[in-house]
């Protein structure tokens, strides 16, 4: 059989070497009789060479006993087939783009239409079926989904450090499901395996990193990265431990502030380094890690026989949006030679303004940082990296070197075969999101994005600021802006009864915002502070006129209180 | 301001109670003079309080320097505007699904259009730019990058242990995308959060757990599940070492067989265990844990002072795809009272199927088990589970008790606050995908899909079995079948000289493969076995003459050599 074949791999191989794609002829040997480009000049179709017919079955082999013309068993088949799948996805398509993407973030629709847990449970029929169901009631399912989820894209929604829904990256998503990649090798990821290193390298860039040296990696969100940091900076400082465990090794004290996010202790314990050697710094009155407490912290450790490991400095902590004296905490790093990280998980898209980018000054100074763009560059969930300056110490730190997947004799440039570097294997490709955003906005408009949002923070700040019954918990620093309302029946309160009251106030306007659904804000302790409520802002698409909405709201539904 | 809608806000509150949802009325305080749902009848739209006008600018407050009828500057906000971005997102859809899912899956057309990583970077700009692209431009830029992206989702894509872009897992993908939810409470997903819990619970009971008791996490892949187990396994033991960390602890020793997946090792070392305390058991010759071997390396762990903590089996190893015996195994962890780990990421898919699920025997004696939907039951990445019997363990293990994002004093019942249980804070809704293709399917379907996998692997064995040139490793157990292919001129080779061609040939079959973009299919080297090819089935939309092109077409790409 192959010899009959033998005058035809030739010429395509000739082809191939002059880079001109011919097409395969699927009845005849000659390779060069049929058009290159049949698909409208864009998107270069090859016909490969098929035995018989074009839907794959062959008559000389046993077909599987099953009518064609069945729709209803073919929905079990893994494949999409353009006559019995492209209306459904196009019919599906129309539900997503009216009522999740428009009417989702429609200011006069809800954020949520509130419906209890054990309510939700008889609203959708969430028990799997044994016989599958019609297109028409999965679309009909699909619409009952959209409609009690909260819609974290609505410009109302400013509940937690992502929201809104930006179309581009939205588009982006889309595609990137439809191509179903897996970043670890460049064979099978060829487009997001560079398109990854380019954009990890413009990242590095804007941290201040000369010539966007070093290393880095997309991961499944910002406490993922903060666990990569502690891994690497454990394997730089020692290496063995990597083999013989650390039950081996010395106790390793990781520093991090009173008010870091708890993906530093979570990753800690799960890392093997144990909550109780994460140090906690004491923060100032704004938040901010305090330096002297920081050496204080250091020293003690020492004295205690621990080994410092890592200082995680904060750039945006998460309740408040402190941004950490980096510079400070740097000199402190470099004195005591410990590695330092900053989670600028958060606070990171400053780094994009010329007008904010002086918050996160110092950070050119760190080992490692973590920046989400999906948090303040409002990419789609997720999109997470961790960046250092270390080159080859993501590789050595992680690599496990599986010779099924990271095969050395491929015949190509196998150093974008990136996976080894992660703890994850199957990987999905979250830089295109972020990618295509930037292609579409640029990067003057990321900047723009990044000033708009923190320009309605402040707006919202002094708005409050002399506002009856408003007080801020702290000057915002980023578009995070923390504040008690007091209902006019409480504000004759003092001391501990008022403390007392606001424990309960916030919890009270929240269910009832809730409840009605016209906005959704998050509230929380902390420290010594009861409940208050926390406005973040990282949806540029968000008004001034929203901003007077959630303060007059909030007035509104705490009338009664 | 607020006195004025006393009323309003009571009359809603009553309406609440009564389970009837009213609408809010924009301009006046009667709310119940408008018409309940407003969309259609399916999706009941609420207007919310606007004090002026709907686009959400106030004339009353500064409004952003803009020009609404500018669409060039508008696309650095993250929020849609239909007006804006309707047209551009069909309009990209479109290419979506022409160019990505129909023409991408397509047997006329290539898997893959090759292009080495050095091309790539000029076929597509990857740079940033400064200032934002047209839609044109960013339509143009999607059909490059679908262009050079493999097509996973192809017939011929038989490379790794996912592939097929299933129509029901992919339309609900979209639709997670478009709602944008992070899984970790109940009131900012509560659609998810609930939905998980109860297709953890189904997989559970088909695990065989009584009642489907225990509990489980969706996770971003089979490594992270795994990295899970080990963590749960560890509290579970040694409670105290999630505050005290490794260092204060026993050397802990995890069993798993040279077969297994290249994670154990990696999440050890990362965990901080340490990879030589991975301790290797050797297996048979047709890739299953050997038994008496097992046994002799928990004493020699014990002889070594080391604690035994977990024995990791694996039910459908990555290369081979052979099950360890599972119930023999239970067995011997019950002796010395080892927590039984089952890496069942690859062949969990067999539980569904009542021919086939046998393979799997004795699973429900596990104490954890990984088992990912995207793998054999074809589900979109990722999909990854990790399931325990034991309640309140992953809680237990992970918890950090944010008091941010889990507030306890909550009006709702905050047991579907998962978020704790992960070591993720935000998380995609991995679920939905999974159980849109259930309701799609039924659970008859995806028997119909496992069984259809096995058959075509099946037949692909029975082929190439007394075929010319054509060796089978070993018998497949799963649907991975790995074979040697040694073209006409290498017949005659013997002995060493034979081992030395094969790991050559291999590589030069998939270099032209790859170049040609007909099939991928992987090849790797496996212990002292030089290297041979895999191919995997968990695309049932694949046909037998699908799997007669394979061997056609590497005996045509060998001819020559």
């Amino acid at each position: 059989m192959p010899a009959t074949e033998g005058t035809f791999d030739q010429s395509w191989d000739q082809k191939q070497d002059s880079n001109d794609w011919p097409p395969l002829n699927p009845k005849n040997g000659d390779a060069t009789s049929l058009p290159v480009d049949v698909l409208q000049g864009q998107f270069r179709s090859v016909s490969i060479r098929n035995d018989d017919d074009d839907d794959g079955e062959s008559k000389n082999f046993p077909r599987h006993n099953e009518s064609s013309s069945s729709l209803n068993q073919a929905t079990w088949r893994s494949l999409p087939i353009k006559e019995n799948h492209e209306q459904f996805l196009r019919d599906f398509m129309d539900i997503v783009i009216e009522k999740a993407v428009f009417e989702g973030t429609s200011r006069k629709n809800r954020v949520v239409e509130w419906t209890a847990p054990i309510d939700l449970l008889s609203a959708i029929n969430l028990n799997p079926e044994d016989k599958g169901l019609t297109h028409e009631d999965l679309l009909s399912l699909a619409k009952s989904v959209i409609r009690y989820s909260v819609k974290t894209g609505h410009p109302r929604f400013i509940n937690q450090l992502y929201s809104s829904i930006d179309p581009y990256g939205l588009a982006a998503q889309w595609l990137t499901d439809a191509l179903n990649p897996s970043v670890y090798t460049f064979e099978v990821s060829p487009v997001f395996s560079v398109m990854e290193e380019v954009v990890l390298k413009e990242m590095r860039k804007i941290v201040g990193w000369p010539d966007g040296k070093g290393d880095g990696i997309f991961c499944p969100g910002g406490s993922m990265a903060n666990g990569y940091a502690v891994n690497i900076a454990r394997h730089h400082q020692f290496p063995q431990l990597k083999e013989t465990g650390l039950s081996q090794g010395p106790r390793l004290v990781v520093f991090t502030s009173e008010d870091a996010h708890y993906s530093i202790k979570k990753l800690c314990a799960y890392l093997g380094i144990g909550t109780s050697n994460v140090y906690s710094v004491r923060v100032d009155s704004r938040g901010k890690m305090m330096l002297d407490d920081l050496e204080a912290q250091i020293q003690r450790a020492v004295a205690e026989c621990g080994v410092p490991l890592m200082v995680s400095a904060t750039a945006g902590t998460t309740v408040i949006g402190a941004f950490d004296p980096l510079r400070g905490i740097a000199d402190i790093c470099r004195k005591y030679k410990i590695w330092l990280h900053v989670d600028a998980a958060w606070g990171g898209g400053a780094l994009v303004s010329a007008k904010y980018s002086h918050l996160l000054d110092g950070i050119e100074l760190a080992d490692s940082v973590t920046w989400n763009p999906h948090k303040l560059l409002a990419a789609p969930q997720q999109c997470s990296t961790l960046l250092t300056r270390h080159e080859n110490l993501l590789q050595a730190a992680h690599s496990a070197n599986a010779t099924y997947l990271f095969q050395k004799d491929k015949f190509y440039d196998t150093s974008y075969d990136s996976g080894d570097k992660h703890i994850q294997c199957g990987r999905r490709a979250d830089v295109f999101k972020f990618w295509f955003m930037w292609k579409a906005k640029g990067s003057d408009g990321l900047e723009s994005h990044i000033d708009r949002v923190f320009q309605l923070s402040e707006y919202f700040a002094d708005t409050i600021r002399g506002r009856d019954g408003w007080k801020l918990l702290v000057e915002p620093e980023c578009t995070n802006v923390c504040f008690w309302y007091v209902p006019p029946s409480k504000r004759h309160l003092k001391g501990e009864e008022l403390t007392l009251a606001l424990q309960k106030i916030a919890p009270l306007i929240k269910e009832k915002m809730v409840r009605k659904g016209s906005m959704l804000i998050t509230y929380q302790p902390l420290r010594e502070h009861p409940n208050f409520f926390r406005l973040v802002l990282q949806n540029s698409g968000v008004t001034e006129s929203d901003v007077m909405f959630f303060i007059e709201e909030i007035e509104r539904l705490s009338y009664k209180l």
